[in-house]
């Protein structure tokens, strides 16, 4: 189910209530007052709500096109105005929930006009709540920006979700390298490579959203007051730091597989050393016990203290190799 | 056999004709009410057909050598009218198609003038079908356009037929992580390796393409309109979105052989382990069996207690082993 | 505790003390010879002094918001001047301090006015010390120069703290390699991959350090006299060549890493060809003393010489795999 | 031995003619008709040869300097004309020869006036013939340009040459990838080594081609007429192209190797599975005969069935081994 | 011990002398006829020399500063001149010396004035030794040019002393190439990894020396001719091709590491082959030999022509084992 949510605000009134009837909504005019109009569709199942405010609000078939075609790259497309026709300015951005161990990652689109702002979101949760309710509080000073402001409160609000995640994988990080490190078995292994395929999915979200502010912050936009561009910067570094970041973790990751493949070898190396001290060792005294056992006449059998004899071989024979292994530093 | 289409449309009528004498119909005038000619050669192998229509339409040598030449680079050039001779846009597009398990590319060439566009298709099989029969549809809002929106149409078709081919990637890269990871067999080694070759290959069609729509989207020409190149800016991202699906698929790929190769490697220090673990033990036991094996006066063999001793001797040995493998977390 | 320092200097005076109450320190006027003040607090935890600070000297929300957002990328705002308010340019550096083994960054924020500095430092430590001091000085040229000389000087000192801690990182490098060459072992590697994770979060900190020199060259501000960029250029070259040696000595260590690996797998061919020779020469003769322990008729074994045969027998195929493992150069 | 060919053409007539007495022919005047002079050096033995073409053509002493230098980039290098002294466009382009196996290049120094080219070729197998042999066909359009057209044809020839080289390449890559991966062996890992190597070098060698091609493109030339830049055009494409398949051969190339050590270690594990099955069946199996070979009062070895029940412990050891390997999926 | 040259000369006249009492120098005028004067300070150790000619030519105490830091990277600085004080160029180049395989570098500074050069060498060895002699013989034409002319030889003859270094480097690497080809030793491996580290080593001192030359060649400066910029094209070009060279040769270095690696793994592929089969064969043997030397009641050991049965059946398990191996390739 779609819902659609209505707020307006001015710096003294605000009002937020759910559009059921959208139809008669859109007939109503605005009121007075309303400085900024926001209306905000929650999940994309109902085309035809879409197609209405699409009319409405005179937006551009390739964007709506967009909004419902759920892989675009975050991009800011300007479809200026001429003659009646309003300028718009039309965002994607791409959220990121964090889920329990996969990177989920859902598509927002914006709209935004001098006073209105279109939101759209992929997903029932509502990302936007915590925005919305700022801008209720009474001392809230976001209500005495226009709409533009809002879009950054929202891009923001979209940007600064990823940090939560990227510090779950900071933590998982480290658990894995501690238990790489202790233990190298498999199933680590493993984990590190699902972790390492997250990061790479979550790059592709991260750095077309640092584009996307790039542009917002390069091109000059008739909706967009010169004042918001400032606050644009902001959301642009923290794009930035989120793409060091992973940047920074892909790179441990990977020294961190490189640590991990040297622990193998070493592990294999102290396996294949203990066979071979084993072996070396017990392998020539085996022959030589495997000699007096034959059965024919072997002279010295016949002595008395040969078995005394017997066992000094042995044992200048394993004791020379254990030096040997020292002298190697195998022991 | 090449096979020649002439498709005339104006907002109001439709026309779509196979030429079989072209020299005919290139003698002949186009109908008045003709707003955009397309004409599309399928199939390259009756360079005649190529010469006349170069003549007719005054194409640049140096393009028409290009349509030839199959390896081209996905490419727009512009080559400005000047007195009497009309300007002319030559784009080179490379199609993929979607064959089992092998990338097979299409070269495709298009000349843009103001009312016409030719097209030439390397293989048999029609890609332009679908758009066709779009523009057919007496509903169909393509027919406002002019003949740049006919390009853009057709780019676009060649453009998003990347996109299956690429789900398919997906899949197949799915498929052998998930068998690599489970049972790692050099089968599957060699089917990522194809499956990388593959990408490699794919990326070298797909790089030029986003180079091609941003040279569209940078450079005016003439022949093509303002409003066109909106509808340009949505192929570009389409190609960008390739791209990144294309590299983040590469590094996923990179990171299964990764995986793969620690997989093989503990798999290797697991066959080592057991033999080390049975080698150990039973070498040095086989050892004490040879001595008292031996044929000469062992004192200690004359015991009646002696057999009992010698299993004492063994399971103190064996279980010390084992005691020991236990503390090196081996078993 | 946060500790606020007030330094006033002209080129002839020189003042500087430690502010207690800061409400009556900004209510009084500043002295008439004073030329440049900076006013420096260490420590963050006492927002009351910051909102303090900021409501007296104008500074911006975003800004005064990024000062205790201790995540900062370094980074260089303009925020230029409207009517009566000034103009700010806002620093933030990221400078390291040379810890055991560890690097710990720690976050600085500057405000540049005409004739006002104000510095908040992360941590207790003051890094700013010696450049006050050397302020303090009688024949310091340094106190001839604006404000915005004060500013190159003290990012001048944070940028040439980097280098002591890249010198430890040379010196560490160097002995993980003296050791992984000589003697590969697990814990080294440990080491080695522990300095590359230390070599990854230092270039994360050094390269926006260089951005932001690069763009406090490149872009004019009204604070910042002409002389001044003389200087700044000064320190992007040293930001330049602490990036060269990060560089160079993250390519270092993972040429060391790769000598270690084939170094380890060397070894590993040693120890399997000690037990292959071992096993290769005494497996057959265990089975040819075998042979003769067995206990049926062994016409062969009757013979009164036959003993001198088996050494013979044995010497043969011995000497004869000697020889061969000579030829294939394994001994 | 330097060969001198200089050839005068115009859009009716053509002379080619080997220059032995150069001091006699560079005193002649040109004849009237003749519209581009082509003057061709092959070898460089003879410096008073190129000394003196540099006289009376007016060349630059850095750009002579440079033809008899055989380590050039490929540059195109713009001495403009001033006074008296006549513009030259001094081009330097890297030819590459299809030597069997081996990539070998040749210096080409071309020097371009109004109506004159003069070029200089390291080796002795021309390498221009073919286009010489196009110029003297009656029915050339080539004639009738001018001389950088001429500049052209020899450059694109010299790219085209590229071409069959990476062709062999290609086979050559698919040979040793077949081989490696049906029998990898050291031997063809040499060749996949070599490959490589010859890769890296073809890529120095045609990555400043395209710089090259680039230049010529963008920089205008007075000795460069409008129309000929259509063409260089073409051969930047081309350039590009190359490009391209070198850097996709050698990510092919380095899959392949990838996909070797894979094998390599996948051989490994195979070898390690039949010692470690053979071993670990076997020495148990071998100890417990070894008890029964010992010299002392064995109870149980009185026994009459004591046979049966030895084989009977053997089978029971090896077929619990059997399916314990089977289990874990190692036979 | 710090040596000055000081070097006058113009078109028809040239002198040369060592100066030892520097004040006196200083005080007197330069002669009448003397167009370029050029001051050589070989050695830094004593800074009164370097203060006595910072302070006779005015230059930036920043750049002053610069010569003794001795880490710099190579670099172009223009310090304008204005009102009376005259503009000065500062360069920092790095000299390398091609010392018995190991990078030195060496830093050497120039200040260029309109009529004057200095130069500072870290050194005591000059490199600058050649570029005299050529001035002071009598038919150089570089005396014709002015002071930048000479800066211009200068920095081509310490880019020139990068050519011969990298010889040493290739000849190198092809002897450690052949050497691991053909014996796979350690040591090897260790002269590898040195030589990839001479080699990052001088990828840092020749990336910025590009940079330099772009630089000099891309901005104008008072102190330099039009005409030496043609000049400079060409040390930059030198550049270009020693970075090619660096890189291709690292290039190599990774394949050769690869190759080695490959080799070694298939070294160990052969030892463990030769002990598979060796194992293989004789452990099921020496079983069946300890089979019928136990001590117990085993019938068919009393059959007379059991001893040929015993060989026969050694024979049938051998050679099965022998034709097997056989079938996998392994022999």
């Amino acid at each position: 189910m779609t819902k659609v949510t209505c707020t307006d605000y001015s710096p003294e009134l605000f009002q937020s209530q759910e559009i059921t009837d959208l139809g008669e909504f859109l007939a109503r005019h605005r009121p007075e007052w309303c400085r900024v109009r926001w209306i905000d569709v929650l999940g994309l199942d109902q085309p035809e709500i879409i197609r209405a405010l699409a009319d409405k609000y005179q937006l551009h078939p390739l964007a709506v096109e967009d909004i419902v075609h759920l892989v675009q790259r975050p991009k800011a497309e300007d479809y200026p105005g001429s003659g009646d026709q309003p300028g718009r300015l039309f965002v994607v951005a791409r959220a990121v929930d964090p889920d329990e161990g996969q990177v989920r990652t859902e598509q927002v689109a914006l709209f935004l006009g001098r006073t209105t702002l279109l939101t759209f979101q992929e997903e029932p949760g509502d990302i936007f709540e915590a925005v919305r309710n700022r801008i209720a509080a009474r001392t809230s000073r976001a209500r005495e920006h226009d709409a533009s402001f809002l879009l950054y409160c929202l891009i923001d609000a979209v940007v600064d979700g990823y940090f939560p995640v990227l510090e779950q994988y900071s933590d998982l990080l480290d658990d894995v390298e501690e238990e790489l490190l202790t233990r190298p078995c498999l199933e680590t292994s493993r984990k590190l490579h699902a972790l390492k395929r997250e990061l790479v999915m979550l790059r592709r979200a991260a750095w077309p959203m640092r584009e996307l502010m790039a542009q917002l912050l390069r091109e000059k936009h008739e909706c967009v007051m010169e004042n918001t561009r400032t606050y644009f910067r902001d959301v642009y570094d923290h794009c930035a730091q989120i793409i060091d970041l992973i940047e920074m973790y892909r790179e441990i990751a990977a020294g961190v597989t490189e640590t991990y493949m040297s622990a193998v070898s070493n592990r294999m190396n102290e396996i294949m050393k203990v066979l071979t001290i084993i072996s070396t060792i017990f392998i020539p005294l085996s022959f030589v016990a495997g000699v007096y056992g034959m059965n024919m006449y072997v002279p010295e059998a016949q002595w008395r203290s040969m078995y005394a004899v017997f066992w000094l071989i042995c044992g200048t024979i394993g004791g020379g190799l254990l030096l040997w292994f020292r002298r190697r530093r195998w022991i």
